[in-house]
Parts: structure tokens; C-alpha cells; sequence
């Protein structure tokens, strides 16, 4: 269950809104970077092809989110009811208001949903968002992109700023390492004194002349973080080569 | 021109692996997502179909990047030279390493480029990278998503890690450098041949019954994130067993 402020609240609350699409697969493909972020809900204005074979192609699994598009005729009908309107443009040129990078946009379209609806809003594949278009968004956003080659794929730049979207929205946990018991002090301290013995023996380490081994190893396990299971296998082998040096010793 | 640590020189460094894409639209539709944020080095493991039309058609005019791509027929060959390989993985389960968000991932790989040529690995689309091509890598990177629908195509993907580089490099914090060189793919992987051959000869290692030794030193070692010197260090320990070992067979 969400407390009213949690991150798939405020996600709920972002409308992804594509003006005049001429592809459908893009409409697809937007569905599914949509899903990946925890976005569901598409406005279409006036796209050239909806429904249509290719989006659903294009959107892997995603249908969901294309079976529950909305279709509306003007930029004004979508933007309805929003408390925000976030419109990303790589040249925001004749646009008066305010201009964000992608990731401050993201962080105050999420801000904003505290007050309603937002909207991230996406132009036609060939030029864009027009100005009269941008001029109906609070904020323009812009993708950082190399100058000479600035051209993201639709979806992708939905992609983009869906993934933003999430992680302002304070969503970002993601797959943690499995976490074994930790070494105790105690046994890390066993292993380095078992490992300083074992490396004079093998005469690696002249106690006389220490120089940097000891610290070297301590630093290289201390950042590890060092588990109880792995100090076991490597004082396995300091006793394997243990036995190894004491036979060397009767036998020599 | 280039200063040796301009944002330009860090991206240039980096190569995106894609391996066994099945399909070569991804191709394309990756040389676009990597253009648009200024890398351009692609590196393709045993594709199914390349070059292709259909690279060519979603690469949109990044058709630069697929002239320029190079194609191997191995992981570890297209991960050679590398100062860091960073895996994408949405659920890297029985990965040994350190497992990164995206955008930590990117700032520790641009900061890599300063030791050298940095890869961003991506899997087959269906299943991602297996536990052993993960293994290879030094650092997995999960970009953070819907758990219940985590699927991002694989040039969104690639489109997310590379604007994150993208960032990573325009910001001053990422140029703090480490302390000690790190150690490259290949003295680690050199260094992990000769753990797996030492361990054998003193019979800690039953290469018949493996179990889980050298990949749970693998693990330990990628968390921590070894240094060359580390590296020197600890293959200077298995000569010097190496030599006991001889010295032992010779005598008995």
C-alpha cells in the first residue's frame, strides 16, 4: 500500500504525452521505456497511426499501458487538469519560460505532482516540440546530447526521462549483492596474524624488513569487507601451504 | 584539442560491447543512443546478423558508428586492453563484484578512463549477460526500474548508460583520482589463471570438484576492486608457493 507520498504516487501521477507521432512503432516503444520506469499513463495528440500492429510490436509486453492510451485532438486537451507541463525540446529556442536540464525537469515534475497531474510532453519524430507547442509548458527540459549528432530516438529520450522521472522520484532501489555474514573484528584480525606468520615462513616477508606487505593486505581486505566464509577459505589455504612448508622442513 | 582529461577524451575511451545481439535493428538503434551522447566505439560479440539493413535504417545517420564497429568472436577478446569492463545486468544474481545504480556505475567508469580504455557490456536481448560474462566484468551496473516490469529494450539501454557517462563526464567530481593505478582486465584475469593454477598445485583446488573457490574469490577481489600493485603483490605470493611446490616435487 502507498503513503500518499511515495514514489509510485508520485510516478501515477505523470502523464507522457506525444504530439502528432508519425510512427507507430514509437508509440510502442514509448509504452515500454514508459512500464520500465513505472509510468502508465499515454496521451496521444493526433497521432497518424493508433491502433496499430507496430506499436504493440514495439511494445514487448507493455500493452497495458497502449490498450489504456488516451487519444485527443489538441495539445490543450491533453495538458487538462495538470498542475505542470514539462516539455523537452534539444533547442528550446523561442521558448520564453523556463529551461531545465533533463535532470532538474525531472526533479520538479515530481515536486509538482504534490499539486496534481504532470505532464512530460514529446514532439513529433522530425522537428519537435513547435514554439506555439512549448509555449504551453512550464518548463522546457533539454536532454544534455553531443552538438553534432543531438538526435535521440523518441523513445529513447522518453526513456530518458522516465528513468530521471524515477529516480527523483526517490525510486532507485535496485538488485542488492546477496549479503553474507561479515568477518568479526576478531577473525579479521586471526586471518592477518595467521597470513603475517604464513608469508615469513614462505619467506615473502622478512619481519625485519616489513616494508608495506601487511598494510597493503589489510587496505585491499578492509575495502572488500572482508565475510566470515572468506576468511575460512583463505586461512584454508595459509594452513594448506603451512602443511606444505612443514614437510618441506622433515624432508629437507 | 583535447586536454588529457576533457569530458571528449573520457568518452572517447569507452567502448559499448553489445554481446550475441539477435536482433540488428538494436545494432542501429544502439549506434544512434551512443552518438547522441558522443561515443562512438562499438564493439559487437559474435552478432547474429551484422552488418545489416536494418542497422543501418535505426541507426537514423549514425551509420558512422556501425562502419567503425568492430566484431570478435569472444567476450574476453572484446574486453582486451581494458582498464574496467562494467556489466549491465537488471539482476545480477550470482555476480562476484561490486554491484553499482547506473549512475554510480558511470561515474566510476569515466573515472577509469583515466587509466584507459573503459567497456560498457550489454547482453543478448532476451536474457541479458550469463554469471560468466558477468564474471568478466569489474563492476555490474543495474539501472534502476520496475520490478514488475523491468525489461528496457537494449538500445535504452545503452541510451541511459551513455547519457549517464555523459554527465559523469562533464562533472568536476568525477576527476578526484584513486590513490593507486588500478589493475587492468587482463592483470586480473592473469592473476586469477594463476590463483586457479596454484591452488591446484597445492591441491586446495580439485579442478574435477571445483565447487565455488575461485568464483568466491573473484567475488571478493571485484568488491574490493583490485590495483595493479595489489595484483603484483599477490601474484608475487603464488611464485613464491609456485616455488615450494617445485622445490618439494624436486626433493620427494
Amino acid at each position: 500500500m502507498d503513503s500518499p507520498d511515495s514514489p509510485d504516487r508520485a510516478l501515477s501521477r505523470l502523464r507522457v504525452v506525444l504530439v502528432h507521432t508519425t510512427h507507430p512503432g514509437n508509440i510502442g516503444a514509448t509504452a515500454r521505456a514508459m512500464l520500465t520506469m513505472g509510468l502508465t499513463r499515454l496521451v496521444l495528440v493526433g497521432p497518424s497511426h493508433f491502433p496499430d500492429a507496430d506499436a504493440v510490436a514495439m511494445a514487448a509486453g507493455a500493452t497495458r499501458v497502449l490498450d489504456d492510451a488516451r487519444v485527443v485532438a489538441s495539445l490543450s486537451e491533453a495538458l487538462a487538469g495538470c498542475a505542470l507541463a514539462v516539455g523537452l525540446s534539444g533547442r528550446p529556442r523561442a521558448f520564453a519560460g523556463r529551461v531545465l536540464e533533463a535532470r532538474d525537469a525531472a526533479v520538479e515534475a515530481i515536486a509538482a505532482t504534490a499539486y496534481g497531474d504532470v505532464a512530460l510532453v514529446f514532439g513529433t519524430e522530425m522537428s519537435g516540440l513547435s514554439n506555439e507547442e512549448l509555449a504551453l509548458c512550464g518548463i522546457a527540459a533539454a536532454i544534455p546530447a553531443n552538438p553534432a549528432y543531438p538526435s535521440l530516438n523518441l523513445a529513447a529520450a522518453v526513456q530518458v526521462m522516465a528513468y530521471e522521472a524515477r529516480l527523483a522520484a526517490g525510486s532507485n532501489a535496485v538488485w542488492r549483492a546477496p549479503r553474507f555474514a561479515p568477518a568479526t573484528h576478531d577473525e579479521a584480525e586471526a586471518l592477518h596474524a595467521h597470513a603475517a606468520d604464513t608469508l615469513t615462513a614462505l619467506r615473502f616477508l622478512d619481519p625485519k624488513r616489513p616494508r608495506l606487505l601487511l598494510p597493503r593486505l589489510r587496505r585491499l581486505f578492509g575495502r572488500a569487507g572482508l565475510e566470515r566464509e572468506e576468511v575460512n577459505i583463505l586461512r584454508g589455504i595459509l594452513a594448506r601451504i603451512d602443511q606444505l612448508i612443514a614437510r618441506g622442513r622433515r624432508d629437507g
